[in-house]
């Protein structure tokens, strides 16, 4: 799967496994809502200082969002 | 450590593991040799395709590279 779509996949199932909005990951995240709308939605290709930014604000480690198939509590 | 730092730890590291040049990196992930330079010493903000292109060019999973502390037979 294309690495792009897959940390979109990653980053909307962790993001709603703590049951937040867009908005609010954006904001933990120091990211416009559409930014992380656009990364969500595989459209987007995130520098990796940026995957760090969502990572630290979902509390995981930031290789767990390029990881196929992975759940929050793994 | 910031994630450029680890990354370029990585990339050097599964890089030397295999006995490769950073010419031959380079060469394998369609990159020009000073960029490579650059990501190992964690100067550079790879986006998450050119992460891709270097995880295909080593032959391990994207994520494996943004990884804390690994080695090639991880």
């Amino acid at each position: 799967m294309d690495i792009r779509k897959q940390i979109g996949l990653n980053i909307q199932r962790i993001r709603r496994e703590k049951g937040w909005s867009q908005e609010q990951l954006a904001f933990e995240a120091g990211l416009h809502r559409t930014y992380v709308s656009g990364v969500e939605r595989g459209v987007r290709n995130p520098t990796v200082l940026i995957v760090q930014q969502l990572a630290d604000a979902l509390a995981v480690p930031p290789d767990r969002l390029l990881r196929a198939k992975i759940s929050a509590n793994e």
